[in-house]
């Protein structure tokens, strides 16, 4: 099996755009950005054993791979339009490279993001992905615009990816984990549409991928400001309402990390504007530095470890 | 040594760049696109103990891992813009990072490129570069545009990369390797003015990665037509010249790769648009199928393979 087959694999399930001039297979994709906008261009990479189980169901690979580079275009406010795929593989397996497109262009297909290009080599299994998307000018939603007296909130739950991946760790494995829970993990949905709700109401966004605290101390430290959260204000899913104790649902939900949802700071007078969306109010920003996380009387929650450490490999 | 460490030491030399809204540092960056332009996008991985040895230069790894994406810039005709880095370590080594920075800077500074993004994640070594330019609408090279009669050009000269990986991996070791040599494999020259200067002068154009023979296999596919060319014309370096067999020679230019020279064709009559462009004729398209090449007598000359394979690892 040469690189050819696994790239028509690819191709056959490349997605189809109006502004894509000129897709994969070429030295480069040829794109037509839209007038008058600005060009959101993000990348992550996921790794066997770092990012995944090596023994995970490629087609949870492919969705989460595409789904983590759409969560940080929705963090800007942006509209997905074209992806690069670069996929290193142990040996050129088609049937994984057919599972892991199906679990790709699933989500690439409902986000109507289109994948132009990208390569695939011999190397330890990798997937690295760059996404491209567009605002109008001047709309994009970055870290740095929160303002004191401004209302944070997040969307969806929290807390649920941690909790499955810390149970499927377990003596049961996966078997032993809800598949509530599990498909937080393996099939996170990005706040795309969310992210473009938000273009003009928002005054600071970011996904949270590390942890609620770590990713709030990057708005804060941006922002210059000080943020205050309420443990008890942490929006928390049926599934992991019933699991484990107190502090252990609060610990994964402020630091557990993988979550894909938005966190963002708006002026009280444009909460009206929120309405059916989803969100969930958690705290304010004040004036100061840092994140303070607050249980029902008043008390400071201090946790040893504020989010995933990229290389210790860490996390509560 | 922390993420945001490393992120530190890339930051301070991701460039400047006026279209450049937003940099390294949020959920993405924010990019301003030319008017009336389309844009180029190409990524390319590198990873350790395939496409260098794990022991290699790491400001040598920074430079290549750059330069076969400006390569594929160069050979749609694309002016570089920004660059995106993924990339991949064992551990947090901020000396690797601060070393593969000089070099990638290096090849930036030089090409106008900015480092606007990307991430540092746990894992085996491993370096993804996604590379971002433009064309006048309408203007890009491609693989398809070759026409019976066009005169086939390549720049520079070939094997020479090829020849030093062979010759390093003998008794010898890099010591045994000519400095010339050495550079052409380690830090490749990308063709970026020469891609801009054939913008309305090629028919089509490739990039030389995998092999002459095999990436003109790809331009002949595209264009459905054939392609003739003569070994003796194949330009070769004087270092090259000094080594080896005849045969062997020829062998390492038509089926080497790692050269990052530009191969062309154009109709003749535009032949003299290449005045001191530093490029060699070295075949014709014809009507047909397929690359042929023929020695002196006119006889083919026939290589068990064309050129490297992602998969087998396996080149002549």
């Amino acid at each position: 099996m040469a690189e050819f087959d696994l790239i028509a694999r690819i191709l056959a399930r490349a997605g189809v755009r109006a502004d894509v001039a000129l897709g994969i297979g070429d030295d480069g994709a040829l794109l037509v950005p839209p007038a008058g906008q600005q060009l959101v261009a993000v990348c992550d990479t996921l790794n066997a054993g770092v990012h995944f189980l090596p023994d995970a169901d490629p087609a949870d690979i492919g969705w989460k791979s595409l789904a983590v580079n759409l969560s940080d275009l929705a963090a800007m406010g942006a509209t997905p339009s074209w992806a690069l795929l670069s996929l290193s593989l142990p040996q050129a397996d088609a049937d994984f490279v057919e599972r892991f497109m199906q679990g790709f262009s699933a989500l690439a297909d409902e986000s109507q993001i289109a994948l132009v290009g990208g390569d695939t080599t011999h190397g330890s299994l990798s997937v690295g992905v760059t996404a491209l998307g567009f605002v109008p000018a001047g709309m994009a939603m970055t870290r740095g615009g929160a303002r004191p007296g401004d209302a944070v909130y997040v969307s969806g739950t929290l807390g649920d990816a941690a909790a499955a991946l810390r149970l499927q760790q377990s003596v049961d494995g996966a078997a032993g984990v809800s598949p509530a829970l599990l498909a937080r993990l393996n099939r996170p949905t990005p706040r795309v549409t969310l992210g473009q709700a938000l273009r003009g109401v928002a005054n600071a966004a970011i996904d949270i991928s590390d942890g609620l605290l770590a990713d709030l101390a990057h708005v804060a430290r941006a922002s210059g400001v000080g943020i205050e959260l309420q443990a008890g204000a942490l929006p928390i899913s049926k599934a992991l309402s019933a699991l484990a104790s107190a502090t252990q649902r609060v610990r994964w939900q402020a630091t557990g990390g993988d979550d894909y949802e938005l966190a963002f700071t708006l002026p009280p007078e444009r909460v009206p504007a929120l309405e059916g969306l989803g969100v969930t109010c958690i705290g304010r920003v004040v004036a100061g530095e840092g994140v303070r996380l607050r249980d029902g009387t008043g008390e400071s929650v201090v946790f040893e470890q504020a989010g995933w450490e990229h290389f210790t490999g860490a996390t509560q």
